[in-house]
């Protein structure tokens, strides 16, 4: 029987037993490469895409193993938990494939196509205001009113062990890879590639890639000890988050460096995702190819992997589009 | 010894031989599905995404094909073709990999995406206005000058043998299934597809699906004999072709229905497999999914291979943001 009651006993035992539990909820999403993009970065790249979970995103892979794993008697009041966007309604997916009841708590200023997606998918959402300290307050009162089980977006392990199912599957499909590039925001996607890849692959490097106006893990890296930002804006919406304990556990001990990239250097680099590898992404996803662009003395040469963290987006509303009026 | 004169000649073996040429120089791309998008159909739907060649369009493999049969001395003086966007950059794509001249006539209207890859792959432009009298009588001034093999755009039983090799993956990838569904132009990825399901899988159902606006082809398959239109418009800019001889041979023979859609309709499909398959792909390769909404009963149930024909969009003039601007 295993524990999980802590980062720090995940081990990758825990990741084969949420991989067994989630496999017929998830899809085992294809590796897309681009010659073009190879030529531009300097290093061959092997794009995971995630966005092409039903979901949208990969934080199907932690809610599935998260609500997958609940004893009945815990499933029956449901689950409950507060998301800037991909891990409500990846909740609220995995819920309603178990057949339970779902609460979100999300902010006012998440995008349209994520509370869509929630509601689609069965589940309630109760709005706040869009700061990290608003939505933990209003989550209280909602998590008290319901008794439904806490599914943290990020700091459970029950999430990371879930998330690490994606670079197993990546490390198959893209074989011999130097370095692994994933976005970060609360370090859920890392924290999960940190505990496979220093299990799988010690020898694969593993970068995190962060917006600089959230660039609250980077600092944090830098100073030793969690630095938390109250309300960072930025286009990755995705990335707002902080870092808590269970993930600060991982990135502080497996990550080598994070890269950091400016609001126009993420949308340049999703635009040209978009026309090259003809994915539909969200900015999150794009924040490593500009960072690996950004540093090309790192990657040189090298086979990297870059998840591709989600493809929720609202469509009406392209960044590239607003950039454009306004310079008219 | 294998012939390759026309259409009436090809069989099964020529489509293998083609497969085994073009390995090198193409992706055996990814089949997506979406349980959302299988919902809204009534059918279960397996989208084969050509949109991911490196070219960005299944018109990469009836290129190789042809480009690399040829005979070094035949190679010598390069290729030449017209189209309206994707088999020209396709072709460029095949001649640049095999290092010999591409000459393309194109259309003033192309798109700009697509004119930027030909002259990126090493193809040399030469424009005319947009229709089908105006590019032939261009392209044979150059091909004069020039003295290049000619690789028509469909009506080449090279060609044709070549897109027959995407649904012999599919055929792989999607096994049981019940019908296909391909955009109808010049009728190119049509026929490749008769001539491979025909041999390979006969209870296959083989439909074609083409704009209401630029509907030659449905009105064809009426009449008994090709009708081609000089200049239709519709947003579907992959299809404003007429059948030739080669492709009226198999699209006469195996093809059950050809359904239209209208400019609506295809653009509301395009918008929603962009949002749920989360994919970029261009308008011609929404019609499929246009006509299987518009005609449920006829897919009721069943498996449908859809063809992705592509994906080189001016991502800084999607259709429905130009339709949004309209509505203020």
């Amino acid at each position: 029987m295993l524990d999980w009651s802590s980062a720090d006993v995940l081990s990758i035992a825990h990741m084969r037993e949420a991989h067994e539990r989630i496999k017929p909820h998830i899809r085992r999403t294809p590796v897309l490469t681009s010659d073009y993009l190879d030529e531009l970065s300097g290093a061959r790249l092997f794009f995971k895409c995630e966005n092409f979970q039903e979901a949208g995103a990969f934080k199907v892979r932690g809610a599935c193993n998260a609500v997958f794993g609940l004893s009945d008697a815990m499933a029956e009041k449901g689950v409950a938990t507060h998301s800037s966007g991909n891990h409500a309604l990846s909740l609220s997916y995995a819920a309603g494939r178990r057949g339970i009841p779902c609460n979100v708590v999300m902010p006012r200023t998440a995008p349209a196509a994520k509370k869509d997606a929630v509601r689609r998918y069965g589940g309630t959402i109760t709005e706040c205001a869009p700061s990290t300290s608003a939505r933990e307050e209003v989550f209280a009162e909602v998590q008290a009113r319901t008794g439904a089980e806490f599914v943290h977006p990020y700091n459970d392990p029950r999430v990371i062990a879930g998330q690490a199912t994606c670079s197993a599957e990546l490390l198959e499909q893209a074989p011999g890879l130097d370095a692994v590039v994933a976005p970060i925001g609360g370090g859920g996607m890392v924290s999960g590639s940190c505990l496979t890849l220093s299990n799988l692959a010690p020898g694969v490097k593993i970068y995190a890639a962060e917006p600089e106006q959230a660039d609250d893990a980077f600092r944090s890296l830098q100073a030793g000890h969690i630095i938390a930002d109250d309300a960072p804006e930025t286009v990755a919406d995705g990335l707002k988050v902080p870092l808590r304990e269970n993930t600060w556990f991982f990135v502080s001990r497996f990550v080598s460096e994070i890269y950091t990239a400016s609001e126009q250097e993420i949308i340049a680099a999703m635009k040209i995702t978009w026309k090259h590898l003809r994915i539909v992404m969200e900015p999150s996803s794009a924040v490593p190819l500009a960072t690996i662009m950004k540093n090309p003395a790192v990657f040189q040469g090298q086979r990297v992997g870059i998840i591709i963290t989600g493809g929720n987006v609202d469509l009406d509303n392209l960044p590239w589009t607003g950039a454009e009026e306004e310079k008219r």
